[in-house]
């Protein structure tokens, strides 16, 4: 484990900011350890259960081995991975366990969700799994001592570009509306018509991206009343920090205010989830002080 | 003492973000009281120490009381009041000496800064005299435990316009060349040629308005190598929020990264530096960071 704040930033900034295999599982390497298994105590996990049909329609309730008590605040959590891989949970890696088992003691309920992955299910399928998901919480979360008034929904990169379709109503609302009392996007693409033509986003926005910016999220961002927390990293891959600073020009330039954009400093594209639970950890605060904020309803 | 963040982030936004008195005093009573005790500890403070020939080119040192040991990393602090008014210390607020007895706890030397006020003193004064208090750090900072080769420069609004204004040189750097290893703005104003021509912006920038855009810092800021940390406050004015986001915008356009721009959930203007040493500190923490990794020489 890095002995100080410096020596941690080091070490990713030498692991580089693209999102390579190397870079990747050499940011697994460096944040697993630093996850501190006290989190874990006096959770239970009920897992793999259905949301919807497909095989990818999974999610694993996090909640409290302690009985339900008073009903607590859901955070609903969407795994990243270039819309093409990626998953709720590992074998081999304590993610993302630690983040549901985390908000535990945070006294929340978690929900961590698989979705349909790209190119086999493309735009907007990972919204409408979201919306399912959501659906399934509302319905379904009160009988794990969650409060279905109060859902946050976060999400990683892709998993936060669903979620960002989720709340700008892409994929639908399922049947109760859009039940949110917040939305957490970490790394996030706003602009999706000014995004790459990368390989990942054309398995999912499609071959013709004369269409992507219709599925833009910045401009229904900018307009939702939903409270938002938003982050940007400062070893993020360029294109999603020119996607936040676009956001924040774009939003003081119609709303009139500074939006809540996050600097993460010393932090790269996975570090902010990764490191929930550990001595590192500059995201998980920051969703303690939003929940505590906007999940208490008067 | 407000008992959780929501607490304290609903009064602080009961108390508004015009920089009215009662405002002003509202957030020193918030704010005041919740200041750890602790942090004055071992703290020796030498005070009044002049650095130039006026009544207010006085600094205070804070040194650690236990002797000298290895040079320590300096912090400098310049207070805001926009360019009016203000002080280093006061016999009825805690601050600056929370700043300065934090930094001590941190294993630092702090130096906190009177200097000279607009309208008799105006543009460039404050920066001629936060070189002054540069050159006298270097000069004599070792006496003090501190290390003249590792001197970070912070200040918040005013006071942080200051400290932009000697880091793009517009008050020149005394005998000494920036000796700076970073330099933290707590809102700051950058584009001063958009500047709202408030009464205290007349008094230090001057009636003729026309003249204000060469007292810019915006392109010297992203022109500089020095390292830097940025914040903005979801409760500032409206006019700090603006010039954050268009630094924001600015920075990206000319350097493909997103700035050092942290935003403070929660925080209003005042709220950054009175904070320090409370438990709802969200400054402190990231100038920690910030000179763990900038402060160490090879």
């Amino acid at each position: 484990m890095a002995q100080t704040f410096r020596e941690r930033r080091d070490a990713l900034a030498t692991l580089g900011q693209d999102l390579v295999p190397e870079m990747i599982a050499g940011t697994v390497q460096l944040a697993a350890l630093d996850v501190d298994l006290a989190i874990f105590d006096g959770v239970e996990i009920v897992d793999d259960l259905p949301y919807g049909p497909h095989e990818r329609h999974l999610l694993d309730v996090y909640r409290s081995a302690a009985g339900e008590g008073t009903p607590r605040p859901v955070l609903i959590y969407v795994h990243g991975g270039g819309f093409v891989r990626g998953a709720k949970d590992s074998d081999t890696t304590p993610y993302f366990a630690n983040l549901g088992s985390w908000a535990v003691q945070q006294g929340w309920v978690a929900v961590v969700i698989n979705y349909r992955l790209a190119p086999q299910h493309p735009y907007p399928s990972g919204a409408q799994d979201v919306a399912d998901a959501v659906t399934w919480v509302v319905d379904n979360i009160g009988d794990h001592g969650g409060d279905p008034s109060c859902v946050f929904l976060a999400g990683q990169s892709a998993g936060a570009m669903h979620v960002a379709d989720y709340v700008v109503g892409h994929g639908g609302y399922g049947t109760h509306g859009r039940a949110l009392a917040g939305a957490i996007l970490v790394s996030c693409l706003y602009d999706v018509g000014r995004a790459s033509h990368r390989d990942f986003h054309r398995a999912y926005w499609g071959e013709d991206t004369s269409r992507w910016g219709e599925y833009a999220t910045l401009q229904g961002l900018i307009d939702t009343d939903l409270p938002l927390l938003l982050s940007v990293s400062e070893f993020d891959e360029p294109e999603f920090q020119e996607h936040a600073a676009r956001l924040v020009a774009e939003w003081f330039a119609q709303r009139g205010t500074y939006p809540p954009m996050h600097y993460l400093y010393g932090q790269n594209h996975l570090t902010p989830v990764y490191g929930i639970g550990s001595p590192w950890d500059e995201l998980g605060p920051r969703i303690a002080q939003f929940i505590g904020v906007n999940g208490v309803v008067e």
